[in-house]
């Protein structure tokens, strides 16, 4: 038996917005602080956090306005996901001793859950490698899921491209569409992102976006159109995809990356009046709207995991301090697969 | 019996394409030609011309590079829905004498029909105005049908709002929605048009976006942002209407007038990005992907102007040669209601 006030007195480090990021995050954006872990509520548990996720989304939240969530207010704990260990419950049916949970638990070492949170915390299956968690079964994997499954709907022999190809939400989403029987085009930064998401994810082909010209490549390798855009991307490559569309196509808009970090506002599009001529459709979506499928979507991803049908790939930085230079570095582009940071 | 041959030796009177217009379409772009009234084959009716639709569509029929029907090339009978009468008939099963049809007749005083064509071909109900035709049965209405009901899906209590209020597409789609239970805004281009749809046809309210500041009326009219927007205008209203989205918004794209005379690209839009947000979908439509709902919703359209469920305004102007006129002032927004030319 573990005692269950262990972690009295325990010290939680913690990672706060300092000032808020003009244009391009920084690192001189973030501070520390450390409090003590606090006493548990009823039903309450503390997690113990093994790995954070470095989304793109937190440099939405770090804004004062924040994107589809509040704004993180300055001295907060930077809002994340991560993956934490049960360490301490007072709610042992939700929470089981030894359990690792997926959660918002923040830039910090310990977390308090409260029973039945929104948006919810999904148990981690066992047997599978937490490092793999954030990357396939944590809110980027579920974002992929729903994302192709229940608003792109790819059918066998479409053109399924997607943007940030070898980004984590990208690279899960080509392979949940390649399971689907589409053919997979990604659009990626660099040779060895293109290599990586076509030699081993099996997508069919990869536009490197930074040397190729992506119209006249798109043109070759989908000279009927583009029957989905999976779009993480925004900004001038969705212009250029929109030119670019079949009949009837869906762009589903998961993120605009190429944007958040603009200091003036986002780039025009130029091309939307394809929509009409097309017949075509382009939707926003978030998960937070399909948290009913969370855990069936856990499920199914965690099965293909374990059968190899997806592959991971992390990309690792050790320590809670590193976190602000790893948002950085999730910007620059230079990581390979899923950013995380391991505690 | 009539003749079946009474109209060997008769003369067509058309209105030709003599050039492409660059920017807005002058009457100079046409020309006219007179021929024969050919002999019928086998299956062929031949129609005696009451009405022609002038269509905003017709502006992309005569760019050479078309819309999403191929150009009219110069020298040809320009495209355009029409209403006749069989006044001979190798087929009266499908082309009864006397019987009144709506058509892609061209701008011409007599019209060959064969068996079974594409686009289809509609009866028109006995007992109807051959003059309403046009603005609610023909290619207009079922455009308004489809947009609205197959493709909008306005619930009852959503804000939905059409821009062109006044327009034949606009008019009709609003007083469709309004059947559906839904609060109908209205934007149209005059105090005349806004009154009109407000006092005749039951719109809940209307801006005029040549003297009302758009955004802010809209704030105040749907605080919570419009459910739907049905838009046949495009370029900078659309952008607008992009920042006052509701949760979950549909925008159907179904026309963008704005654009159809501009000598240069069409404006960017700016304001995509809060489709993201709102997890919205902004959606193209064109009518003849739906050409086996024409006869329900022709039936249906009909029903509703009998019972004075959906009224119709026509703005009429008299002989073949005006035609080209006709659709100078379409643009012009002076006419209120659809613009008919009556041979």
């Amino acid at each position: 038996m573990t005692n269950p006030r262990a972690h009295q007195g325990l010290t939680n480090r913690q990672v706060v917005l300092a000032k808020r990021p003009v244009g391009m995050v920084t690192e001189d954006c973030f501070g520390t602080s450390e409090i003590p872990v606090p006493e548990l509520g009823a039903g309450e548990a503390l997690l113990e956090v093994r790995y954070l996720g470095i989304d793109p989304t937190i440099r939405g939240w770090i804004n004062e306005r924040g994107n589809y969530m509040a704004g993180v207010a300055i001295g907060e704990v930077v809002r994340s996901n991560g993956v934490g260990v049960v360490v301490e419950t007072n709610n042992p049916d939700e929470y089981p001793m030894g359990r690792a949970f997926m959660h918002l638990t923040g830039w910090q070492q310990y977390c308090v859950v409260q029973s039945n949170p929104f948006p919810p915390i999904t148990m981690v299956p066992e047997g599978i490698d937490l490092m793999d968690v954030l990357g396939v079964l944590g809110h980027v994997g579920i974002t992929a899921y729903v994302g192709v499954l229940e608003v792109a709907k790819p059918q066998p022999g479409e053109i399924f491209c997607v943007s940030a190809a070898a980004s984590s939400v990208g690279s899960v989403a080509g392979q949940i569409a390649k399971l689907q029987g589409a053919h997979v085009i990604g659009i990626a930064g660099s040779p060895e992102k293109c290599e990586w998401v076509v030699d081993d994810l099996g997508f069919d082909a990869c536009i490197d976006y930074k040397r190729d010209d992506v119209a006249a490549r798109l043109k070759e390798l989908a000279p009927n159109g583009v029957d989905v855009f999976f779009d993480n991307v925004g900004g001038e490559l969705l212009d250029t995809v929109l030119r670019r569309l079949a009949l009837r196509a869906r762009i589903v808009l998961c993120g605009d990356i190429s944007t958040y970090n603009l200091e003036g506002p986002a780039p025009a599009l130029h091309n939307t009046r394809y929509l009409m001529g097309k017949r075509a459709r382009m939707e926003g979506f978030n998960t937070l709207d399909y948290w009913d499928h969370y855990t069936d979507a856990a499920g199914q991803l965690a099965a293909w995991l374990a059968e190899g049908k997806i592959k991971a790939r992390v990309h690792e930085l050790e320590g809670i301090d590193r976190a602000p230079e790893a948002l950085v570095r999730l910007f620059s582009g230079e990581h390979l697969g899923k950013l995380v940071v391991r505690l």
